[in-house]
């Protein structure tokens, strides 16, 4: 078929089964389920490898075949009418934090799977394979840095590099991949950086907005850019019953007075810019001794390269304004710039959200995703169906069936469609 | 003798030798000795034992006598002609901070040391015996709380609850205490709470107010009040991309805002409060995710009771008026009144500075000191000598050989004036 998919019986996201969809979520969230409503399922732990093995087992059960390439990405397709035709793929991940939600990724992957599913069902034969894909440590709980295994697919990160990476205990990726492999045995071996036609990732928001503004799709424009550094404050400790205030040299005091005037820089009436000091630690941390040395991270993000830019670069000054007396070192430890997705996709889930009569938005996505890096190798565009209360990394992540189901036959759709390109 | 001794060849003060008392210091601080300068001996170590076992020998050299309470606090006596005369008792501590210097205690220890000697040496007889004590962990390093020995001395501690006290590797004082006497024995023991006709403790600063006003000896007139406060702040950990900054309950930011307002309620432009923010911990302490939890420690000091008070009172409200959402629980963890010194005492070291000619000024001490516990029972006083900038608890401590004699002399006079009362 070609053009449009009419919302009717024979269209593929009418065969989306939103109950098929739920259980399977429920049926991923008792592997590595802590007890308290929430996974632990970190990358590559024979929980991870349990996971996938129960999406291989789905697919197996409709005669899917499955591949995976050599940082563990695994690929399951649905074949098309044209063998030499580029894949559209979608899917993302199915490992989690250690106190993670049920939501954050698998239900890219299964969404992608039951696009698969409902494809089959109201047999429609795309011109283009579909391919589910499964990126390997998206997270970066484990093993760092996150996206790791679409970065690899993208050749933004050497493999060498990322197998040698070490988790927290000196286990290597390469030797944790191995276990997880066999534990899940893919036979097909796949290439990094195959042609694709287009990339869609389904998510959860891991955001407030759909939820508050009443939004069920989000048509995902792009991915906000990053910077990160890192705040060094250098005073000198003393006792804090005998030192006067006027002749301390307080590394707190310091970094607060920082923090407030970064805070002050970061201002915005639009409550756009994101700026978080999330990771702060001094020495030597003693109720009775003045604080010799501080250390912040500033984590900022904004979806214009301009104000990332206008702001990130005051970020040093401003510290060097608070110093009190201390030294201070800043190191920029991340600029990653914005990424724009495909117009082109984006107006496709657009037209597929007013099909379906969902009411739907424009977002820019806060957090990073796998499909980053695949916007610089094909078209590539994101699905955001909303979270309760934003609540993401967290045990207590929710999502409902309806909205999950409404972002499936979204993304059902533009997919078809892009398959029959 | 009695009155008050001549400054001459046969007053007490005349016979102090700044040679010795310096060398001592030096034999001291190789105990335990850091290779950086300072030391590290904290109490009843096997380097807090050997060190008192070097002031055994000095002692045993002259024939004093030596004694140990139950706790393990050290008396070297030098005998008065009044054999039921309760005795003038001067020290301090030899045990040190982790990275401690080379004056915080051990001067005091020494100079009391030098006065017994100069007595000796000068050929004057006393009606009261002369005591030096080596008070058992002061600094509380190794095992809390702080001037442990002459806590239970003065009975502000029960012994069991100090005996049973463990350190971080779960080693008890009881314990450590026992192969502390082994390695330095000492067979007579003395009873908690013996007579004391009056006690004497010279120290170091440990701030700057000496050296900056030109001043050779600080007459201590008390201790400052000292409250301390546990503030532990919940607000709710979200994604740094994607929860926007209105919506967030940033715990990290809610604690900093507290502790500016408690900067601006502790304001003072005579720079007599002491305000410190020592411990300072967030969770889950992650450059991307929102801090979810911070706990902070305030150390608030006060010479007057009225202003610990007052200013004490409105720390609670204050964190609570900059909760931003946030829940918040204050609790008071200590609370220790201000101490008064004797009048008579201090009246005593004026004189003596005034006879030597010693630039001298009243100072409260901003520290506590084992002298805190003596205070209540007998007449007590404390003889502070300058250290460089005010820096202690740290291995850059340093004081001047000229200084610590000054001090010790004018503890010679003042202990064998009230030793003839």
């Amino acid at each position: 078929m070609a053009g449009s998919p009419p919302v009717g019986r024979t269209s593929v996201s009418a065969a989306v089964n939103p109950d098929r969809l739920w259980h399977r979520h429920l049926a991923i969230a008792r592997i590595g389920a802590t007890g308290r409503g929430g996974v632990n399922r970190q990358a590559l732990t024979p929980e991870d490898a349990e996971a996938r093995r129960q999406v291989l087992a789905w697919a197996a059960a409709r005669g899917f075949t499955a591949s995976v390439d050599a940082i563990g990405n695994l690929f399951v397709r649905r074949a098309g009418s044209d063998p030499a035709a580029a894949p559209v793929v979608s899917g993302s991940h199915l490992d989690t934090q250690p106190t993670g939600g049920n939501f954050d990724g698998i239900f890219g992957v299964l969404a992608a799977l039951e696009v698969l599913d409902a494809a089959e069902e109201a047999r429609i034969q795309t011109r283009r394979p579909l391919d589910l894909v499964i990126w390997t440590n998206e997270e970066g709980a484990r093993f760092q840095p996150t996206t790791m295994g679409s970065a690899v697919f993208a050749g933004a990160l050497p493999l060498a590099a990322a197998l040698d990476t070490l988790d927290g205990r000196g286990v290597s990726v390469k030797a944790a991949l191995a276990e997880a492999l066999a534990a899940a045995p893919v036979p097909d071996r796949r290439p990094f950086g195959f042609p694709v036609a287009a990339y869609l990732e389904a998510h959860i928001e891991q955001g407030p907005i759909l939820e508050a503004t009443g939004m069920t799709i989000g048509v995902v424009t792009g991915i906000q850019g990053l910077r990160w550094y890192r705040v060094e404050v250098t005073g000198e400790e003393a006792h804090a019953g005998t030192m006067p205030l006027a002749q301390r040299r307080d590394a707190l005091l310091a970094a607060m007075e920082m923090v407030q005037g970064l805070r002050e820089l970061m201002a915005d009436p639009s409550d756009t810019v994101r700026f978080t000091v999330g990771r702060f630690e001094v020495q030597p941390n003693s109720p009775n001794t003045v604080c010799g040395r501080a250390l912040f991270t500033i984590d900022f993000r904004h979806p214009h390269p301009q104000v990332l830019a206008r702001l990130g670069d005051r970020v040093e000054a401003v510290c060097r304004a608070h110093a009190r007396g201390c030294a201070v070192e800043v190191a920029e430890t991340l600029h990653s710039p914005p990424t724009a997705f495909s117009p082109v996709v984006a107006g496709l889930i657009r037209a597929a959200a007013e099909r379906h009569s969902l009411p739907y938005a424009d977002i820019v996505s806060g957090a990073t995703h796998d499909a980053k890096h695949l916007a610089g190798l094909c078209p590539t565009g994101m699905i955001f169906v909303p979270c309760a209360r934003g609540i993401s990394h967290n045990e207590a992540e929710r999502a409902s069936p309806a909205d999950l189901a409404a972002g499936t036959r979204v993304l059902a759709d533009v997919v078809v469609e892009l398959a029959n390109t």
